[in-house]
């Protein structure tokens, strides 16, 4: 099923965790680029708050280009699409922040995102992870699509201090401040399939 | 009538299938491509979710390119138009993804699309291909209009299962995970007439 | 009064057909040329479907530009304005293609309009012509408006089939599925007034 | 007082008649041309078929810059802007047309226009005078203003023999059909004041 | 207290005078040029009619460029931000104009503006000055402020002469028709603090 | 927490004081410059107002760019970003415009920001810092995040000399006409991190 764990062969697939009316669930970011002008896109349904992020996670880039070993010329020279399936299911919020921070920083470098990892948090323009709702049930979604490690910000552990130990088990989780922290966990240094 | 099977001749024209207050019915997305600068243009009484396909299958086509033997400049050189008839019905959903991105191929390439086949499905930017609903109705609507095959998700086969074998045992059916798969089973090689 | 016939002296000016809560009537599309980039100007208090409708045309026009022995850079080079009188009155659906597509062609060949022919249908953007409603009053206001030649789609004949002989005597019919048959029916060889 | 008739010393300054609630008055069209690309700007709290009533007004100079000795290119080379006091009241419908119309003229040409003279008219692409609503009450109210002279469409002579003739004894009307003639009612050979 | 006379030492700060639901205000107009491609920026919580007299004052000055011995290329070299303080409180209305030609005209020349002068006046394209509502609570506040000087429309003269001799002796009013002599009042030959 | 005071090793970040249904809050401004051409993008849930804030910040900032020894040229080469975490939260009102500008500032002159500082206080295009309210609250909440001063609008004297000094003893407060003063106080000479 779509629910489950996907592959990580293609650069920008990164999987989020999302908190809806039915409880816990995981998305998935895409991210591609194209030859253009620096134009972004976003599709999914997307609402406004979450498009925001999308466009905090590229000015994020842009203004950090060093950090991640890219010419910031790379920025004028594509064009950006960022997409969430679904298109049916209306979607918005601050939490898919570092998950397209992650998918940008995947397109643009090409390194592969880590495999079984999922994230959820609230980035910043100057890059803080602020923490975000709806933890137990998002966690809860993620083990079951076979997710070993997660993301959170600092300020979520509490949450997590709150879940009773059996359910998360086998689940690694890392707290993080600072999105650099977060680029280092989920990227790994293997080229993606082009 | 307008709701059955149309001939092949000219590129860009696919046959999908649509689920509607008053049950199943198929729908045809024609494209066209005229010089430009890379402009696209969506018309037929369109909803956001729609628009959002045919944004989603052309950017999949760009970053594609190469597996589709076309030169990335192309993309520049032309706008393209996307049309769903009639203009009178509102229209919306993610399930014409396929049959968007099966068009704009054939535009691109002038490909013929094979006759007598018809498809439904949503599409996510990295070109995974998703299940979509009112699958029993739209098969009943492609059988009346003389439809011989069906693309659908892999994910659908399952609401394939359980219709009884003799309403479909004229259609055969395609489940696929990927935009490359349809793309293999809906273009021929046959050049499209001017 | 303006509600009959008008001379066709000029480029651009057809006769098209429609049905509002006061029964049918008879409208008239106009288009103008003039020096531009090919932007595109739609006037007359219309809804979105009728604009759709006027986007079409021109589409196709650029696509077929061959057909009608176009240089397509013309397309570049001019923009283009079409106007549906009065402007008090909102108009909307999708019947006014092919007279839109019609004026367009006049326009830009300069080619004059055929006198006493008036229209009324759907087209697609591969040029298809599609089936319309209220045909019974759209024919009679034609007949009062002085009109002797009707162009419908194919699809609509049944709609004429059913209309009392009596009422229609003195009008021809040409049933057409392509904007190309339209073309040759409705534009004369000779040249408008400038 | 704002509402008598005014002098008609600089180019672009078109009295016309307005039908509202409280009865007819007259109002002023006023546009003026500056260094630009051809933007057209539109003030005066104007509704959006007003708005198109000026957008055909421009199209329609455009495409008869011969008749009126302008050479085309200066369309390209001047922003124009078209403005109707008062900004306090809401304007909207089709019948300032020849009044727009003939203001821009008059910038373009730097003619001045004939004093005294009063207009109410819509106008189609092609040039077309189109008849319009309340001239009882339109009329009534240039007189008081000391208008002299009303240009009208030829479908709204009707209308005035309808008045009781001591009411417009010291008027005389211009009863027109295309948009030329009003032009050369309007606009006199002398130059405006720069 | 800010509801007070404001020095004058900056271009483009001119003191207008406002009408709401709790009475006669001043207010500021402030404008300012950057280096750009004449763009004209609105804030203040401005409505659309205050919106449209920000750009007739431009439009104005554009084409009386001679008259203020400005160079017409100016327009095309400075961005324009006009600002009315206070953010909170919308502001609409047409009474605005002469306030904002000033302060442009002031902003474009770097002359200064004449100190404890304050102004209402609608304006239109080709320059007259329109009467207000709202004068006599207009006239009290002004007062309220320390302003010595009013510069009010010909047409508004009536309504000063309906409020007692008492209220206004230490007020003097001057009665315009036309922009310039707005300009001619308003504007000092001094040259305005960088 | 997120609601303490935070560190101001990087340029652009400056703590702001908000007034909700809740109570006093601090909030962060933060700015992001990069490649560009004077594209300014605002991101955080902003309303029209708060918007409004930034466009007159920089526009400050651009007219003032002397005064900040800054180069005139830089505001055409860069693209701007002001973003105001958290994006769930709608945020409004005109009150946070000395921290926008603030935060610009150090962006463009890549200044640090004093450590322990926050502000409130409207903004004019000229300049001024208007009063602004809800500053009890603000002043309490700056109090619990860390804050040691405090700049405020002249006018927003009278509202400190109402609280009790005992709940106010460990903070400074600076009182401000101009944005220059505020700039001066906030600003440091120490280069931020890169
Ligand atoms: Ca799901
Ligand atoms: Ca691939
Ligand atoms: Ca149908
Ligand atoms: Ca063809
Ligand atoms: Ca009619
Ligand atoms: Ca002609
Ligand atoms: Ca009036
Ligand atoms: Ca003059
Ligand atoms: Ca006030
Ligand atoms: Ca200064
Ligand atoms: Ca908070
Ligand atoms: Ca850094």
């Amino acid at each position: 099923s779509k629910d489950t764990w996907q592959d990580n062969r293609f650069a920008g697939v990164v999987t989020g965790l999302a908190w809806t009316a039915a409880g816990g669930e995981i998305l998935f970011v895409e991210s591609s680029l194209s030859k253009g002008k620096g134009r972004l896109t976003l599709t999914g349904n997307l609402g406004e708050v979450m498009k925001e992020s999308a466009m905090l996670a590229l000015e994020y880039l842009k203004s950090h280009a060093d950090s991640l070993e890219l010419d910031e010329s790379i920025f004028d020279e594509r064009n950006v699409h960022v997409h969430v399936p679904e298109g049916a299911i209306p979607k918005d919020g601050p939490s898919a922040g570092i998950t397209m921070v992650t998918s940008l920083a995947s397109s643009f470098t090409q390194r592969k995102v880590k495999s079984r990892i999922a994230m959820t948090g609230e980035i910043t323009l100057r890059g803080k992870v602020l923490p975000v709702g709806g933890i137990k049930e998002k966690i809860l979604a993620a083990r079951r699509a076979g997710i070993n490690e997660i993301i959170l910000s600092k300020d979520n552990k509490k949450d997590i201090d709150e879940i009773k130990p059996i359910y998360i088990e086998d689940l690694s989780f890392h707290y993080v401040e600072d999105i650099l922290q977060v680029l280092k966990l989920a990227l790994t240094e293997e080229k993606a399939e082009a």
